[in-house]
């Protein structure tokens, strides 16, 4: 089975290590993981973005399922890369798995950027637009995508010292993919 | 044809009115404008989230098309849930459209959020995380899918007063669907 394997680790300075060790753990259950960088593109090349675009969207096309990293990244919530992704292989009726390595709510992240105020039975920001407030990691249709199309978000109890680097929550996400694998008909390579 | 209204719209004081007013521009074209607050649902429910979803993903699934709001909300790219949206869509082969009121480029929305400096030929935010610089207004999943599923994205020349309540680049969305609409073969109520 092929996961692909989703996630703004493509933009750490290690990102090709941090794919070798996520490829690693999958292959440890028998399954295949698919990384954006193992698309080899000159992003000095004219046509960079779009060149990657296709490579990725060539890899999702490929898999049986994604595990996103889902750990806010510059803002209050996911990276928009890996949400797209997301929908897309929810879309395609595929496998959806998640982890964050930051256990808070998006509200409380919220308030780390922004004031936000109670009004009228709802929280407000700033601007006045309203928070999500249902006691979730994350805007409710990445997290309900999770929770009807796989597993739940895996969250860690604490924050991991190593944000970027702690592969924890994502090899429980491998494991339930495996688990899934096992009670299913696909071939472990396929 | 049915169109799917996606953005942080719902999140506004006057999300009704907006609702209202985006449906009427797509009735003026001879579309049908799915807003998700349509779906009526008790956010004090214990499930509301989750009904929420529901109420959305049922929605899409009988949209034709998707009209994204990719404005810049609480960080320096597109909201989370409208982002999942435009992938479910992309994933099950809708035309895909969408705008942005803020013209400006992604990397420079980062600079007003971080420290971006360069380091050996590519931008890098304060915590070392390479910075998208191929002079594209979000993340070049969210670009590039819209160039290659529908239209490129709708950017004004300069931000309107009103950011969330102008809906100039909106229509223009309506009317690309409504000339796609009258190239294709679908009945433009159905």
């Amino acid at each position: 089975m092929k996961i692909y394997l989703a996630g703004p680790d493509v933009f750490l300075p290690d990102a090709v290590d941090i794919g070798r060790r996520k490829a690693d753990a999958c292959a440890r259950h028998g399954l295949v993981g698919l990384y954006p960088l193992d698309n080899a593109i000159d992003i000095a090349a004219k046509d960079a973005s779009l060149r990657i675009f296709r490579g990725n969207e060539a890899m999702m096309n490929e898999a049986h399922a994604i595990i996103a990293n889902l750990t806010p990244f510059r803002g209050p919530g996911a990276d928009a890369g890996t949400v797209y992704e997301l929908g897309y292989m929810a879309g395609r009726g595929r496998l959806c798995l998640g982890y964050t390595n930051d256990p808070s709510s998006y509200a409380d992240r919220v308030r780390e950027f922004t004031d936000v105020t109670s009004r009228g039975g709802r929280l407000v920001d700033a601007q006045g637009l309203t928070v999500e407030d249902f006691a979730l990691a994350d805007n409710l249709m990445i997290i309900h995508a999770l929770d009807l199309r796989g597993c739940a978000l895996v969250t860690p109890r604490s924050r991991p010292t190593e944000i970027w680097h702690d592969l924890t929550a994502f090899e429980t996400c491998v494991r339930m993919a495996a688990g899934w694998l096992a009670a299913s008909h696909l071939p472990a390579s396929g």
